[in-house]
């Protein structure tokens, strides 16, 4: 079966996914390993949650120089490990200390489980459609990410291909040129109303997927659509069950 | 098992492929094409085979302005669709006349079937390692072709993704900073001993598979390894083995 958006009017041909909180869950994932990191340096008081929450909170910050042009395009591994180390000093630890182990701890970022409906979800769509992330993550992370965690991506477009962060226009648009497609004929599906919002914008047709425990079990955003979106789902198999 | 280059000293973690000639049968492919404009449009004096061939002799020379420089960089189709419109004319046909149909005829490029051991080869040795195209296709036409061959990438990176064309160095290491490896870590694989012998020239480990019949019945070049290739062999089969 095929689909036609709504709002786009075209036949839709790839499903472009979000991938950070959309498709993995970063905060499992990422604290999992931090706690390894804590438990090998004895480091007996550093709360694994609370790091990972304040490692996560400087992500869009990071991005923001890049976004509005005052910075170089650098991927989000330099970013994340940026990140990591004034994580580390915010928390009474010197980074320096730690050197050898920082990349393997970036790493974590691309060690992320699937949530339970992703891969049967991704597997049934990929029948119908291209699927692929559009993620802020560059595409070394989501290859090893999609190998980890078998995710049956037919193509992976990281954003140091596109050279450009979410939510700026160019993000999705050079995405859309690269798969040789119309706007109108790739769907983002993201847990993230702002995402879909700035691709809607334009002109990619939406389905929203929230993620209520992405950001842990007292999340107060993004639990509801906030925009018109073609499709809101209960998970990616049931988005997959509009396109077959 | 792991695989160690000995010309490289290291440990293989991905494995990337020529495309046309080494994975897929373009001159079949396209000539079947040419066939059936051939016949939709009565032209009975066409010869697909020599048209195929005219049409594939201008390949190479069509990306020497922007290996060299004096042209910006225009994706494969671009220049595939170019080399149609003169060879069309070549042939003693107007292309004006056909104007509505060159962008199909131009997709032929990425309507090829696989040699018999591709598939089954790439499945196996995907198991063990990163596989992917290296081709100076683009991403859009790499995605269809293997959707439609069913070749199981793990990752397609277009040279439009690069931005240059094989043999250019910069083909190579781009490709292996997108991956996050070392030259040493990504062997080439390919029918081609001047695209391995470029490949060795920046650092990666190569492998010869040789193709006798990619031109047709009378190849007389790339019948067998004019360099010191890590590997030759029969077959993607045949070089599964050695990482299994």
């Amino acid at each position: 079966m095929v689909y036609i958006s709504a709002s786009t009017g075209q036949l839709i041909k790839a499903v472009l996914f979000d991938t950070f909180g959309t498709v993995v869950d970063w905060r499992t994932g990422v604290a999992r390993d931090v706690a390894a990191f804590a438990e090998r340096h004895r480091l007996v008081d550093l709360d694994a949650w609370a790091f990972t929450d304040a490692w996560r909170a400087k992500y869009d910050p990071s991005m923001d120089p890049i976004r509005n042009g005052t910075r170089e395009f650098v991927p989000l591994d330099a970013l994340h490990r940026e990140s990591l180390i004034s994580t580390l000093a915010e928390f009474g630890l010197d980074p320096a200390d730690y050197d050898e182990e920082l990349a393997d701890l970036t790493a974590a970022w691309e060690r992320l489980d699937p949530w339970d409906d992703s891969v049967a979800g991704l597997a049934q769509l990929g029948r119908q459609v291209i699927i692929g992330p559009l993620s802020n993550g560059n595409l070394a992370l989501l290859l090893r990410m999609a190998l980890r965690a078998a995710l049956p991506w037919a193509v992976i477009i990281g954003s140091d291909v596109i050279q450009a962060y979410k939510p700026t226009p160019q993000a999705y648009r050079k995405a859309v040129h690269l798969l040789r497609l119309d706007p109108g004929e790739v769907m983002l599906a993201a847990a993230h109303n702002h995402d879909l919002a700035a691709a809607q914008r334009v002109g990619l047709a939406t389905a929203f997927i929230p993620r209520p425990t992405e950001f842990g079990p007292g999340q107060t955003k993004d639990l509801a659509p906030e925009g018109d979106w073609d499709l809101v789902c209960s998970s990616i198999v049931d988005l997959a069950r509009h396109f077959s």
